[in-house]
């Protein structure tokens, strides 16, 4: 092949796809990593993983995401499908606290990185295949706010709240349309606004958190303590499905819990829509129906009624795509 | 004096001070009107009111209004000290909620102002004498944040909440060196953000509110409850200053409140520091020593204890300076 025709073959391939961003995503159990289109697609075969969590060493965690990203970047090359010239950045979203101000990471649950320097980790992976691209990094629950304003529920909104509902509560703001990431990197963390009547007990020193009445785990033991004998989410929901009376008024208690948040947090930033994934955000539609009655009461204040809370709209893919975001989407990043 | 004379001492007067802002402070019981100048400053003999409330007609609000205004405006014209050209423009700091779409109000405590045009009504007495200048109206609270951020006790900080402890409890936020107004131009109502452990039923519909638990009414009344007697904030400061020991637990209830809700604020949007002001803010400085050990108690988090908790640096002028501030910091509104 002649170096005319393979110019004229690699302008085609970057009409076909102008850019891709690295995206990485880094939890507690595991990290993953793939390239991300300019349309918020992942590029099929690109998704790499590698597990994470507190019983590995720094150094193991460190290795974990140089095998995420090294799966992503044997993609890369002259000679491969796609060129160095199409990654417009790394994205990386990551579990918290971060320490934005020079891009550390401190999650809790993988103490032994303690103000790591996550984003030279990833740079120093990426950039001897790709040289000098941005290494953008944000909070995970940014991230997923990104995704549901970029592809998911939230599209069409500037004043949106992503929320995660799982093991822990998390989530991200943007407001005005752009992220809203605090100047060191954590805001969005709903999880740790307080529930009028509740004073269970926080991991973060406070009482009375949304983390510490409505996350899974918290959901199930309240069940537990009532009565019901059950030891997951997943059975939570059945039991919900089945008509349990106690699994019914633990959804109760946790929806309503998720809706008071959502009014507190409407009332502080006047927020348009509330995009809610995680595990344990499926249990059952129930839980919705509690958390809009619950906004509904606050009757006085329409620009608090006026919030909608709906369901997550990403996939399983949801945390990459936010994590491409910050690529694609710089425009909004601040 | 010649003509050539007027003019040299115009100019000399432009270099005195080259711009002012009419600044206009609408509430429940008075509307004030004055000039402020680019320093923050309000000029002397510039500042004139006329009452409000909730017994009053729309139309004898509007002449409260104008009443206002005229005072100013009398100041304004070729012929007296501060010609048109001087003036910047119109900002206007409105009791909630506020309609910011349009640029109406409908203050609570004045309920025949239901989404009334107060812009339109500014406009229209101002342009005549001051014509095409702009005319900004946001809440009350939101200008109080940026009258601290200009000249008060949160200079020189980019994430800010003003808070305004009295009656009610209302508030604004500066977030990335910008305003927070929200869509609806309602954000910053930190009193409707809820507290751990309380279920305080609060006009918004809610329950658990700041502002149901921590005014200087629900303080006296919370007080009164539980044996003291005494009917005013004024009276509960001097009862704590004597350490009565009702009084003083009362202080402790509302400044952890306070303290609670704050802590709230910083996990959801990741604050600098809060500055309070408000009437019953200054019922002990062990308001202020209770509220910062409520934060404080939330260790996990360094990025929520990090936050200042610290008394307004604002005189009675702050709500007018907050005005102004609209125009002179228009940079920053957004």
């Amino acid at each position: 092949m002649s170096r005319r025709v393979a110019a004229r073959a690699h302008s085609m391939l970057e009409a076909m796809s102008a850019s891709f961003a690295i995206a990485v995503d880094i939890g507690g159990t595991k990290v993953e990593a793939a390239l991300v289109d300019e349309n918020g697609a992942v590029l099929a075969g690109s998704r790499h993983r590698a597990p994470t969590g507190p019983e590995r060493s720094a150094e193991e965690l460190a290795a974990s995401v140089r095998s995420a990203l090294g799966g992503v970047l044997a993609l890369i090359g002259p000679d491969t499908a796609v060129s160095p010239e199409r990654i417009a950045g790394v994205g990386i979203g990551a579990a918290g606290p971060v320490n934005l101000v020079d891009s550390r990471v401190s999650p809790l649950n993988m103490p032994v990185w303690d103000d790591y320097p996550l984003s030279a980790l990833v740079a120093d992976t990426v950039h001897p295949v790709v040289p000098g691209v941005p290494v953008t990094l944000r909070l995970d629950g940014l991230c997923i706010t990104l995704a549901e304003h970029w592809v998911g529920a939230a599209s069409g909104h500037d004043n949106v709240m992503g929320m995660i509902v799982s093991t822990g509560v998390g989530g991200g703001l943007i407001l005005g349309g752009r992220t809203v990431p605090g100047p060191t990197g954590n805001a969005g963390h709903i999880g740790h606004v307080e529930i009028g009547g509740h004073e269970d007990a926080c991991p973060c020193g406070g009482s009375g958190c949304l983390e510490a009445v409505a996350s899974g785990p918290r959901t199930v033991a309240w069940a537990n303590a009532e009565g019901w004998v059950g030891g997951t989410g997943e059975e939570l929901a059945a039991a919900v499905a089945a008509g349990d009376p106690i699994a019914l008024r633990a959804v109760a208690r946790s929806g309503r819990a998720i809706g008071r948040a959502i009014a507190s947090a409407a009332s502080l930033v006047d927020l348009d829509i509330v995009a809610i994934g995680g595990g344990f955000s499926h249990v059952s539609p129930l839980l919705f129906e509690h958390a809009r009655a619950a906004v509904a009461e606050r009757a006085t204040f329409g620009y608090v009624t006026r919030v909608q809370v709906v369901p997550s709209a990403l996939s399983g893919e949801g945390p990459l795509i936010g994590a491409a975001a910050l690529i694609h989407r710089a425009e909004m990043v601040d």
